[in-house]
């Protein structure tokens, strides 16, 4: 099932039309959003929908499905997602169930989406300020990932999509990991080596998904930093006041790592590497104390936890994870309130 | 993926005890009609959708969804679908959408759903009168077949069932398809005979699907009688007076009977032989001369069709189907024409 095409390039446009004449499809859509339309080409079929998470719903999907039919698509088509993980995973949520699946490739706008989003197959839409409660297994076909989107990229959607990338670090390679925690987001962006860091980075994820498509067991481990992340996540959208995911996500990984530390004995010295380059970058924290009891409860809620317990993906070294680790109230306190420290605030 | 335990008996509450124990499940909620929801043997956690077609709808996949939700449903748990096709479809497709994909197994109550929805992994809604056109490829984990719901059925609803217990036989086996033909609705039902047919039946589906579960080439197989009976089907829905879904797949199956003899040389004789059974027994045809353009053009609309030509599974024998046959306008046209001939109408 998870057998997707990934191609690493930065001449986009040529990698498409290849795909496209490859394809002997009946037709072409493309779905973007109100930024990534005009990285359409003047595709002469295009669905355009909002940017913001809000508009990842339900009457969105609908609003495709609408235009689907009102192109004509059938089975034969082929489905082109542009944008960032919005359009992915709502556009491969629409794409896989119109007519009970149509083929769609994704071509990945930000750097958070070419290295998580776009990759591995999993589709879905909010309900009820839940992320991606509704959804499907179901991968592009082909992903073309390219950093040439990512000049005019807003550096703080850079920051959001690199935490995803020191998370693939981290289940994998040490080295890997001090070589990115050496990135400087002001200087201008090196299109080669950057591109190299995505080939090994969506490898690690490609590695795992493979093994285990369908999330039974080890896919968990790329929800690393994401159990607590998510909480970080979801309370702020509640507040009508989000912060990007791969914020989230970053004090999601120093929270785990100190949890790791605390439960597996992960090194303290790798703890603080971590945790001082997430103060230098990601350092705008929009909680207290006064919020642990809601974020407990968001995790308790999250799709990863079984019985109410909450469940992380831990580690014992850099590259050594072990799933489905089981943390109590008092761990995940504890952990907040030494990421509050490392974070200084 | 077509990984489906069937299991066929008579005493259902014992296979599904057996099912929900050994599952591990942590909590086991019930999807039936407002029919069927007396087979839940007060089954504490039960969601009541609509038994009509036009509830098949998005609103009611997200009031399931909403029930999942409230009920605390979690990736561990068990949905229940009890019921007919439309119970199987729909609750199937919100079980695989709900978190990207909770277990459920089907529990038929109509012949209809026993020997086609229940088995086989399709799952779907109808949006904007189009039948089954947003849906995903999700097979119930397991499907307990059994005749015991059937004593009530109204008749209408075994004949329509039994279309499709003709068209198993007719892709495999002219034996088969022959004691079939002298069934007699007005007897009463012999449950061990019937749950034999039902086993062979099934099995012909199974076998199909196995070989190709996403329909790419010979599960289209399974199309016989559908890409006419569907615009038999959608005509009297549109128009408001739906005709029993096996209804239409009956007549659809004498018309590409003929039109099997017209392209492939299919034998006149068990034309007529199935013609006889149909005419005897799924007479109430509402449709004229006047309505082959619509239905035309509803045929060209077909999941099935590519660049808006019509294609049909046809057969040379029993036994021996050809799927992707390209039929015409003028084809469609006389079949539709020696179809009400045979119909006596």
């Amino acid at each position: 099932m998870m057998n997707q095409n990934l191609i690493f390039t930065n001449d986009v446009e040529r990698a498409l039309q290849r795909l496209i004449a490859a394809g002997g499809h009946n037709m072409t859509v493309f779905v973007a959003d109100v930024n990534t339309a005009r990285f359409s080409l003047g595709r002469e079929r295009l669905v355009v929908i909002p940017d913001s998470e809000k508009g990842k719903s339900l009457e969105t999907v609908s609003r495709v499905w609408d235009a689907l039919e009102d192109y004509g698509v059938t089975r034969h088509s082929l489905i082109v997602n542009l944008g960032g993980g919005m359009v992915t995973d709502l556009g491969g949520f629409a794409a896989a169930t119109f007519k009970r699946g149509v083929r769609f490739i994704n071509v990945p706008t930000t750097l958070l989406c070419a290295v998580d989003a776009a990759v591995g197959g999993k589709t879905g839409i909010n309900y009820h300020g839940l992320k991606n409660e509704i959804g499907a297994f179901a991968p592009a076909s082909d992903v073309i990932i390219s950093t040439r989107f990512f000049d005019t990229l807003p550096i703080e959607e850079m920051k959001s999509g690199f935490a995803e990338v020191l998370k693939h670090a981290m289940l994998s390679d040490r080295d890997e990991l001090l070589r990115l925690l050496d990135h400087d987001f002001h200087a201008p962006i090196n299109h080669d080596d950057l591109l190299e860091h995505l080939r090994r980075s969506v490898q690690v994820k490609v590695d795992i998904v493979t093994r285990d498509p369908n999330e039974r067991g080890e896919r968990k481990a790329l929800n690393l930093g994401h159990t607590i992340g998510h909480a970080f996540e979801s309370l702020a959208m509640q507040r009508g006041k989000p912060v990007p995911h791969g914020y989230a996500v970053a004090w999601g990984l120093v929270t785990e790592a100190v949890l790791s530390h605390l439960l597996l004995k992960f090194p303290s010295n790798d703890v603080h590497l971590l945790g001082n380059f997430v103060r230098d970058n990601y350092r705008d924290f929009p909680f207290t104390c006064d919020d642990y009891d809601e974020l407990l409860a968001l995790m308790r809620h999250d799709k990863k936890s079984r019985d109410g317990e909450i469940t992380c993906t831990l580690l014992s070294t850099i590259g050594d994870y072990h799933i489905d680790q089981t943390v109590t109230t008092d761990d995940v306190t504890a952990a907040l309130d030494i990421l509050r420290d490392l974070l200084g605030l």
